[in-house]
């Protein structure tokens, strides 16, 4: 039996900004320089959710699309999209919404509605010139 | 004497929120939808700035980008990058952030900086799939 | 007031072939070579409306995208997408479905549905490697 | 000794239809959608071919790119460009010519023709927005 | 009769150096920085080729890309590339190697070779991030 | 503990020639090509250092880019960036300038002055249509 993974694409807009009130305003300054500004900053995020399992004979699929893309629109695109992640996203109370810690979000917004361990990679692109991948643990 | 266009690209990152106060808010939902978050959203902006002239003999160059790139770092980037464009930049104060009017800021911005005549166009990608094209009228 | 012009972008995906019924066999053999393959080969078309106008001082906006996305959708990506313009679009009987032809084709669906002189320019990409333009004359 | 992956991209444009003829018509336009369009549609399909090994240290490469790029061109570009995948190709008679299938195809024209355990992995895009990967198990 | 323009893509690598031997060596340290390295340094360059005309309507084409592609290969492709534009170019003995004047003279490797007022526009990239148009005068 | 890779791109111009000295140049010629040429010839070589970690609380990154950044800066940008590698730069004193072993060439530069283990893949482009991959062994 083949194996393969497949690869969909997708993508958010979002206001964000890294903060971590544990810490000194002096630290946050430092640390996360430009991204610390009090009045959020802003990305085009783009997503990779990268699926494996085997090619169904009876379809060439490795995972019919119409069950993937859905669930990215209602789980990811529906609750990031146009949102403001550290005012609007309950998820990311209490974690800094890094591009690191999103991939992670999305990991757990879709990795448990697909068969188990079907999903393998998130990429999530903060910009074009740099991304973070998250493989679920 | 050859007159050519050269294009220099640049970006930043910024929050903005669509938002007519002279409008009702149901107004503003609707024609704004998502776009009118309170909370804001945000993007990857990048810019062509497109200048046009004669090609000097003696360097080959319309235009030496020793001039051009510091001009946008200084009066483009260094005012709308990691910006939230509502409440960061005095200039949107009575206009509107959108890609439009955006690219109509750059334009007074890098425009009086340089010889006249010599901006032609700047061209603004608010996603990798929508961008706007302004010259200057 | 300000005029500027903005793009949306669009995509969809077709089987054609192109063959002249009007000429011989060879002549549609040497002029068109793998283009002529009778059993039709495709492509993924991306497609980029480009509108212009004055920008709306209450919007910010030269055109409302709630009016231009839906259109796009129904006009143009309901009629070509996993479509075989030869067999399935009337508007190809008589023409060939040359990446030219689908350009006016486009221009046609969209024009008359703005007002009158918005649309100023329909690119085409065939390939990543070339593109038309169409601007209506 | 040093090892590397070199990647050579490739790219061939084919129209293709998803049709399993051992079931019925409904199931078919269930679960193919629009794919299943009988007049077929198509895609610019885009290649990386991924190969593995120890830098020469004579030449600087892992593989020869007079090596594989000729090999590209006989066994894959001259079989499937410009093709009908369903109809102008044997080796999908028995198969679906989805994307995952078409990868194994590119697999096994070219892994036999170059040393043992070299090609590691075959990517291809479908569209812009969707690509799969083979690693040949 | 409907116009457009169709645009074809090329590519060549390059090495080149600015520096005008009738200035200083202060001078052209000054005005070309890096770019001044005596040892060269190098680009991919991209090119587009925008070539404009009526539709005919027995094709569809333009221009048949038959007699655009082999033009590019014969007149830009094999003098241009993997070259030192400055040593192994006769065009550039007198003029210095920009990126604006790599696009003139891309034009007149083109320009007289197709039907008078064909070519409209020659695009080139010296870098992702920045490029020149040259229309021909 | 959640782990991620985090992606920054670069990118540097360069002269470079492949050519072995301990070989004739009948062998160099025919290994090597339009590469050998003896006056060089360039690219624009874009870069993505893969960094590998856990993703620390109190910041949400796996590695903080104000290290990165300047990292890349000083001991690639710097040394490689507007070169001639063959003759500017000692390290390919005895080694080709492939992109292989440009890509050994960055390994060796980042990886010991980042945390052991951290540095997990660098990709390199020659060209947009050729990559090659290091994991430093």
């Amino acid at each position: 039996m083949a194996r393969a993974m497949v690869v969909r694409r997708g993508h958010f807009n979002a206001a964000h900004r890294l903060h971590n009130p544990a810490r000194s305003d002096a630290w946050n300054a430092e640390v996360f320089g430009p991204c610390n500004n009090p009045n959020y900053h802003g990305h085009n995020y783009e997503v990779e959710l990268m699926v494996e399992g085997e090619i169904a004979p009876d379809t060439g699929y490795v995972l019919d699309v119409a069950v993937l893309q859905p669930l990215f629109d209602e789980h990811v695109h529906r609750i990031l999209d146009h949102r403001n992640l550290n005012l609007d996203v309950p998820w990311f109370r209490d974690r800094l919404p890094s591009a690191e810690n999103i991939a992670v979000f999305i990991w757990e917004a879709v990795a448990p509605r697909i068969p188990q361990g079907a999903l393998v990679r998130v990429r999530l692109w903060e910009t074009p010139r740099n991304y973070v991948v998250y493989e679920g643990r």
